[in-house]
């Protein structure tokens, strides 16, 4: 297969009148299919019915301490569902406050908070002339629309297969007093599904900030969301690493049940030091009397514990892997060799990345939507919807079924091929 | 009977003695109640055990609407539920939003958000060199500790038999730009249980605010939770209000099931006009992508509709009436005529509200401590836990059985009578 950056204009043009006539084929058909969102499919969700039935008017509603989840009471969570969700999140117990049905939520508090209030007692962020975030990209676009609607400041960090481009990171978080948080999905990111070398997660943990109200938003959304029974990555303990490092209030640790259990009726829980939980007792206790226990008894007893969550993430993996595996075949089918894009097989999360020539991604979305597949918005995972190489594009294969996930890729790399010939055709 | 406050000392300290004796026979039984916070008791949690049955393994979880409460989606709540909040607030669908288990939650929020970003476009209130809030005395603690954490002035306004003084409630939003909210509890007030009248509720509505960004935070907490099945409260629709006086973005009204299916698993909204929610919108969607839909579909399908909610309150109110009317009749038994207290017998709510002599209420509270009956402590009721008169106490009957409210009233009256007289003899 000959590299299309290496035709002419001639074979350009060729290839290009056969790819419209296949467009035209595949318009007609008036498919439509959606990919643009991290969503568990009908068969993923009904993994989790009978957690609807193990908390019932039958069931004895006290936690193991005795306390009535019916009623007010444990603003913390109940304790056998912080026991879960710190197994989950591999840290202790003490350190987990379980929250409400969103990890977005307590990530929007967590900088809503710093913004008022400040950070353990530092001046608020909102009294300051300018705040930074560091934003490791391709990254997640509801991390970005947080730190933009509070008017902080995004300065974009080139994500590798080891993690951020740390040296810039230090070079930033080191020298500028402005730099008030950095956004990580260390592990499975969104969208890449690189996992954060332990090289990395050290490095982050020795950092020796400017700033004393500096924090790191760790995000581990797909902690536990294996695509392969034999190929878990696993990431150092940033909690325990920022300890030894004498840094020991520098991070939060974000996760939830959304795509364990149900999005939107899961819980999710911060994992942080004992002086930043007390900071955000003070807020927290003010806000809300306490969160949805009963649905913390229902996930505590459904899951049980560490090995249950990982049983029942296997279930999850068995469905969603033929997917990933059947967008990854056509990729690499249609697209190795051409000099057209390039993307990396994920081991776990919920998406792939797919990166096109420069210029090529709205182009490439654009073409899909005409097709009737819809992709993330091109840009999405760049800071502000911009992405400056305009060639970063998140696939999500969830949701569609398998066969689905097939033509829609099809329909994918038949539009990355069109549009990059015309790119190409634009540049002779 | 004599009122204590025409006794001279002779006769003070010869009840005292025998005050006295009494108090050393309660203080021997080594009682322990607690009537410090409205929380429903374990009979009135029953009520609501099929709550939890009736969304499981078996149901459709799909909305009218088609959309899988499982996933994704519906960020402002889903249909039924949405119908069902507004049919308890007394509102339009169309003006609700269905939140997650906590309408304090909701209000932190509207504060919080103000704060940082500003009303419709206002400036952020961060940004002013002082911001005030109306507070109605006396009023519930929780409102008043949100205001406090954000370093919001609060300034006390009495409360009425019909509402808070609207005299000087008019005289501060129309003159004073810095008062940018009021924290109202309508009806069933916490803890008078007094409820405005239709007078109070347009005059609320015909404010002609000097911050246009003033907003009224309308706390129905207790729209449907009536004591007496033939003396329902009503109160004049604040929104439709408003908007006949040509303010119609100057409400928010904030409601939960909290007290009617589950404190803590219950459900929130927030009603305001369309403009407010499209402001709103714009800040939540960032915040989170949806609540919990299945407890929203399991309190849609469990109440069905107004009748089902008011079936389901004449429920509660048989289980409490009894608690509420103990106490009643023991303040009455005890302290009539003795010129040592008052209290307003409510028909709604969770409260009943104490007036002692001035200087005596933080004395009665110990006093009952002593005794092993734990109150709200002394003050809360008013902004910063200050009661400038030391006077007021709030009762919450609603969580111990009929006759434990029993013992503890008659503890409470005699503490009650003590306190007074040593308050006299101080003054003699």
């Amino acid at each position: 297969m000959k590299m299309y950056t290496e035709m002419d204009q001639n074979e350009l043009l060729s290839l290009k009148a056969s790819l419209e006539e296949q467009f035209k084929t595949q318009e007609a058909k008036g498919l439509s299919f959606n990919m643009a969102r991290g969503k568990p499919s009908v068969a993923q969700l009904a993994l989790s019915t009978q957690l609807l039935n193990i908390v019932n008017s039958e069931s004895d509603m006290r936690t193991a301490l005795g306390n009535d989840t019916r009623n007010y009471g444990d603003w913390d969570g109940i304790g056998e569902c912080r026991q879960l969700m710190a197994d989950m999140m591999e840290v202790k117990k003490d350190n987990v406050i379980v929250c409400g049905n969103s990890s977005l939520n307590i990530m929007y508090d967590t900088v809503c908070r710093s913004m008022v209030m400040g950070v353990n007692g530092s001046a608020p962020w909102c009294k300051l002339d300018k705040v930074k975030f560091l934003c490791p990209v391709p990254g997640y676009d509801r991390h970005f629309k947080i730190t933009e609607l509070f008017g902080i400041e995004m300065v974009t960090i080139p994500l590798g297969e080891d993690g951020p481009d740390m040296d810039l990171v230090e070079k930033y978080v080191n020298e500028d007093e402005s730099v008030k948080g950095i956004w990580c999905v260390p592990k499975y990111s969104n969208p890449t599904g690189i996992t954060y070398s332990d090289e990395t997660v050290k490095r982050f943990a020795n950092l020796k900030p400017k700033a004393k109200d500096f924090r790191i938003f760790w995000d581990n959304a797909y902690c536990i969301h294996h695509l392969y029974d034999d190929k878990h990555d696993k990431i150092l303990n940033l909690l325990e690493e920022c300890e030894k490092a004498g840094n020991p209030d520098m991070a939060y640790i974000f996760a939830s049940t959304s795509k364990v259990s149900f999005p939107g009726s899961g819980v999710s829980a911060i994992a942080t030091s004992k002086a930043n939980m007390e900071y955000i007792k003070k807020f927290m206790t003010t806000q809300i009397i306490g969160h949805d226990k009963i649905n913390q008894l229902r996930h505590a007893r459904f899951f049980k514990n560490l090995d249950g969550l990982n049983a029942h993430m296997e279930k999850h993996a068995n469905i969603i892997r033929p997917k990933f595996d059947a967008v990854l075949e056509i990729l690499d089918r249609e697209l190795t060799g051409l000099g057209i894009g390039c993307w990396i097989k994920p081991r776990g999360g919920y998406f792939i990345s797919f990166e096109s020539m420069p210029g090529c991604a709205k182009a490439i979305v654009e073409k899909c939507k005409q097709l009737g597949v819809v992709l993330t918005g091109a840009g999405a995972t760049y800071p502000y919807g911009k992405d400056p190489q305009d060639s970063n594009i998140r696939i999500a294969p969830t949701f569609p079924t398998v066969e689905e996930m097939r033509d829609a890729t099809e329909i994918f790399t038949l539009c990355v091929k069109l549009a990059s010939i015309e790119k190409l055709l634009k540049n002779c």
